[in-house]
């Protein structure tokens, strides 16, 4: 199978801090402290090395947390996940999750360090040359501070430029303008969806994308399930029902879902149960970029697209 | 004048993150991001180095936080603040304070990681041979996770070997093992005190120290002023009044003025007056290690040590 090129221009390292309760105006101390690299295309790339979809993840890596990024995914890699980092001099940014003992997750994320125009240009010609080859490009999460907004744009030039497929899940001004540019697939959740549709409902605002210029619209919301919006129409699919847990990476999952189906030419109404169960199997992980296939193999029967228009 | 070695067995990257407002469970992005290298020892090292005092500096240091923290550390150093980092296995540990809009601080401390046996007999003898030509060594901080509870005992060994002064500053077992071994100066702070010499009072436990092994006994009780307790007697020396901002790093600089006081012969009583005044003038500047020196300069003559036994 063709590789998927996942790109991520805003990486992180993701650290994670155990604590009894989280007081404001406290001191802590820290039990556990767990590190892993974040960022929503790693995650997809994650998420897709699970259904045996070789990767090829596009960071740009710099400083102390850009270095221990590239060598915690490169321990990672095998034949089926390689990594091309574009060497920065900003320092990659990291999150910290703190959790109590009751689970309750407080996040605070730093914001990207901003990134030359030469190192966007390096940034670019190396998404261009993982490109040579791939089965489809997914480009995923925010920009750092500065960057220019049309970069997913120019990323969907990239890959309409070499005939591969491309998925974007951004959102704001970056991602209209990303549609603008004829992208095969878009997935806002419904916040990030009326943010740049407002006024509409959420039928309208979805099928407002596919006039603007993307191919498939998908929009995620959480409990209320799918909905997938292409020239043909708008389908809907349901939630898997009682499923509680780390919705962190759901609509991850449901990006490699569509990209797999879209590899496999997987009909469209299939293509959105798929992904509606494999966002329930991430919710049931603890970790984003995680899924539990077994319970995928399981709700995937129980799934499945109703058309609406 | 003679170098004094500042040893900081579990130093730390201090991170702070600026939020509008810290609310447990929300998701927050994060404003500002500062980092600097922390740790007691080096802001006592970077007290001293305001006072004109040579200092060396010595850490263990691993890991990309590690490589971090010296570099930032040799990026301020010169002729008069060297660095000697003992190279280990475990990742040098952050600290993250949480800042918001009003100030309030909320801190997070990783618990430093484990050292080999080896790397503890490497920090040794890196200390051993800074010490060579010292004016006096300063052992500061807590300790590293598993380390052994005697090493600011086998510290304080050291220096008299190479007969030169040492003060200690930590807490629990391994301050008063290292009370045992007969340093010339520890500076608990009153819960420090408590947590080695329960039942007595502040002053009786000051002399117990005494009589357990310190040379000289300076107990910092914030609001209520400084105790200074020796074989002779007991002194007191009220707080600078008034005084708002800081408190961290208020006691590393007290303990950088009865070093530097020490090394220059000052008499007991004075030395204790001045610790008090650069105390306070920590408290004034916004960051651990940072003295406003107008401010001390000012406060010194206003204060004076009071004999109460």
């Amino acid at each position: 199978m063709s590789h998927v090129v996942c790109v991520t221009p805003n990486p992180a390292a993701d650290v994670t801090y155990e604590v009894g309760a989280l007081t404001p105006g406290a001191s802590h101390r820290v039990g556990r402290v767990l590190q892993r690299p974040g960022g929503k295309g790693v995650n997809v790339a994650r998420v897709l090395r699970a259904l045996d979809v070789p990767v090829r993840v596009v960071v740009p890596a710099g400083g102390p947390t850009g270095t221990w990024l590239v060598d915690a995914l490169r321990a990672a890699a095998h034949d089926g996940f390689r990594v091309q980092a574009v060497p920065v001099a900003a320092e990659t940014r990291r999150t910290v999750t703190v959790v109590d003992a009751h689970g309750e997750a407080t996040a605070l994320n730093e914001p990207g360090r901003p990134l030359t125009e030469a190192e966007w240009v390096a940034f670019l010609a190396a998404t261009a040359d993982a490109l040579s080859g791939a089965g489809a490009l997914v480009v995923s999460g925010s920009l750092p501070a500065a960057a220019p907004p049309d970069l997913p744009a120019r990323l969907v030039g990239l890959a309409r430029d070499a005939g591969v497929p491309v998925a974007v899940d951004t959102s704001g001004p970056p991602l209209l303008a990303a549609i603008e540019a004829g992208p095969d697939l878009v997935k806002p959740n419904a916040d990030e969806l009326a943010g740049i549709a407002t006024g509409d409902d959420v039928l309208a605002a979805a099928r407002r994308l596919v006039t603007l210029g993307a191919r498939h619209v998908v929009v995620s919301r959480g409990a209320d399930g799918l909905l997938g919006a292409d020239a043909d129409g708008v389908w809907r699919v349901p939630a898997v029902a009682g499923v509680t847990g780390n919705p962190t990476g759901a609509g991850d999952a449901a990006v490699a879902a569509l990209v797999h189906a879209q590899l496999s030419g997987t009909p469209w109404p299939d293509a959105l149960a798929g992904a509606a169960a494999l966002g329930a199997a991430a919710v049931l992980a603890d970790v984003a970029g995680e899924v539990d296939l077994a319970a995928y193999r399981r709700f995937l029967p129980t799934l499945s697209a109703e058309r609406v228009v």
